[in-house]
């Protein structure tokens, strides 16, 4: 039997029903709101929490006007939308949050990366290539590695390629889609660590800084977030600084990641932000005041910002990463739960995929290299399809 | 579109789709489970946090053997359901945890009273009564004032009457249904303050116990929790103590509340037990490190129970109830919003009514005093129905 909905709760749609629906959608309940979701498949994550769930192409306006009707404000979990058919959405005189002109700006991460350039924000040497020459001149240029990515559609080191040397060029070029999607290039950085920070940007153009973060990648994967970084006091304000410009400078609107590089001369670069939650904010739904999710949903519906704060000395988040093709629903699980201080999420996918984000464990506790080693022994136990 | 289910993935039942569910059901998505919830009316705060929601009499095993044909394990919110019913249930094979024997051992609070009372566990004096007659002579034997309580269906004050002396126990014979309903008394406790603590019991018969609290009645509802009681080390040791052995006596299983009263002599006598997750433990969502409702997923599935350690050293949970018929959604929640620390819950109800929990608020801090006025400042600003 269908839900009935409350004709005063604020109805959210949510375009995409995976993790990051699902957490927003956990912190919209908690708060008395309806979600409705909107993914290309029934079975997601953020199906079952919502109090409607439409099955259908988010870049179909059709289907995008049926979730409008439904909503009182709309937003997403991904970037990778069109944003031709969120403008679509938005002349029918629908909200959505962030907006289509933002979406566009981020989507492209060349735009991206002008729009951050223009507004005066540090960020590695970049150019389009349109031919391997072009790599070729470009690597003259920065000094050899160059990175070459799509301009579009990357995600997790998916349209990214590190060329090492001219010789690689061709390879890249060929990896890339030979010409067949846009291509820019950017000057490798060799950075010391990566950092992240998640801000939450109120509609009054006001913004709340959650603590910057180190992210720790594996195979271009987000593996492991600390929480706060290590860092000298002056560089953590810098990036906090450096983020908040971020989002501002693509009229953000709600939780935003952005993630940077910390250079060895203790400078900040940023590499790139997402226009929605972001991975290295999961930590925030126990160690701080207000979670990335809460403030998203707070933001959208033009409510007051909550405090980022964190509520424990130190936080660390893992992954869960699918090993093999295999079941949704992990090995392990008991071995993790009997930690204290160790959160689990499992996301409840259908099927999990290697590599493919099963869930995450998050433990609190006040000294890092514990909480850390903590975090990690929770993780190692639980495991996705396949043996671990 | 209804959401399809991941056949992996445990399917928890709830009896009821109140706030209590509804948080239940928050706990079992974010660690994967699917839950299905049976409510005698379709709009209710868990239903559209369900897989599939039933709507049915939840004391026709018909209705019951429906939702167990889509659960893996069931339990309930309330321990109002015909324990016959569940025998039924439990006879067709069906996991209900707690079980129907622990049900009917409390739903009747004279069985229960006299479970506790045999199992050597401190309680006021009570016995049944048959006419006002037999109200006099408990209250010779006691003393007045005596309380007069139904059996069976009283909570928030409903089926309570306290029988001020000889002269008031016609009236209060007749307000409990003179004779319609089994009765019994119990002799008052002058109480200094009411106790109450969450106990956690997990399928091996070991327990969990959170922090004893104190509760803060207004008009015989749960109005506020301060989380940890101030109690000397020994009698806050005494009274989790009793509240383990009172769910043990009773064969519990998973999260239960135990109201104790604390006499001006230090002394620590029960109250009640509800066979559920339970209003004094709200705090546990942001103060443990593992929540009541979390634990009592854990419990009902079999799996090892979380730490129930408070991350903070200070939390108070004020409720927000109707004020008036009106709206389920509230006036003034930017201002509770803006407030550092508070959490703040609204259950999503159709409609507020006088007296009707409509959410909660929950801040947490270091010290007890301001945590206190936080809390009560954000819950005054809230206003669910009428004026305020």
């Amino acid at each position: 039997m269908e839900p009935v909905r409350n004709k005063d709760h604020p109805r959210i749609g949510i375009i995409g029903g995976g993790q990051l629906a699902k957490m927003t959608a956990l912190a919209g309940l908690q708060l008395g709101c309806d979600v409705i979701v909107l993914e290309r498949s029934s079975a997601s994550p953020a199906a079952t929490l919502a109090l409607h769930s439409i099955v259908g192409d988010w870049n179909d306006p059709e289907v995008l006007l049926q979730l409008a009707a439904q909503s009182d404000v709309i937003t997403l979990e991904n970037e990778f939308v069109d944003a031709g058919a969120l403008r679509v959405l938005e002349a029918s005189g629908a909200r959505l949050l962030p907006t289509a002109h933002s979406i566009a700006l981020t989507q492209d991460k060349f735009v991206q990366k002008s729009t951050l350039a223009e507004a005066g924000l540090p960020v590695s040497a970049f150019r389009m290539v349109a031919s391997t020459q072009d790599i070729h001149d470009a690597g003259r240029e920065y000094g050899w590695p160059v990175v070459l990515k799509t301009r579009r559609n990357g995600y997790d080191g998916k349209g990214n390629f590190t060329v090492r040397s001219a010789a690689d060029a061709a390879t890249g070029w060929e990896n890339l889609g030979a010409g067949k999607a846009e291509l820019f290039v950017e000057a490798f950085c060799s950075f010391d660590r990566e950092l992240a920070a998640i801000i939450t940007r109120a509609r009054d153009g006001s913004s709340a800084a959650y603590p910057v973060v180190e992210s720790v990648q594996r195979d271009h994967i987000c593996h492991v977030i600390k929480a706060p970084a290590s860092l000298p006091a002056d560089v953590g304000a810098r990036a906090a600084e450096l983020a908040r410009r971020a989002v501002a400078a693509v009229g953000g609107l709600g939780s935003f990641g952005v993630e940077m590089f910390l250079m060895v001369d203790g400078s900040v670069l940023i590499n790139e932000l997402a226009p929605r939650v972001h991975n290295s904010g999961h930590y925030t739904i126990e160690a701080c005041e207000c979670s990335q999710f809460e403030n998203h949903v707070r933001a959208v519906l033009g409510w007051p910002l909550g405090s980022t704060r964190m509520i424990v000395p130190a936080a660390v988040m893992v992954n869960l990463l699918g090993v093999d093709k295999g079941s949704g629903w992990p090995a392990g699980l008991n071995g993790a739960l009997e930690m204290p201080g160790v959160h689990v999420h499992i996301y409840g996918k259908a099927h999990a995929g290697r590599g493919r984000k099963m869930g995450h464990v998050c433990a609190l506790g006040t000294d890092p290299t514990q909480v850390l080693s903590r975090a990690n022994s929770a993780a190692e136990m639980i495991s996705f399809g396949g043996q671990p």
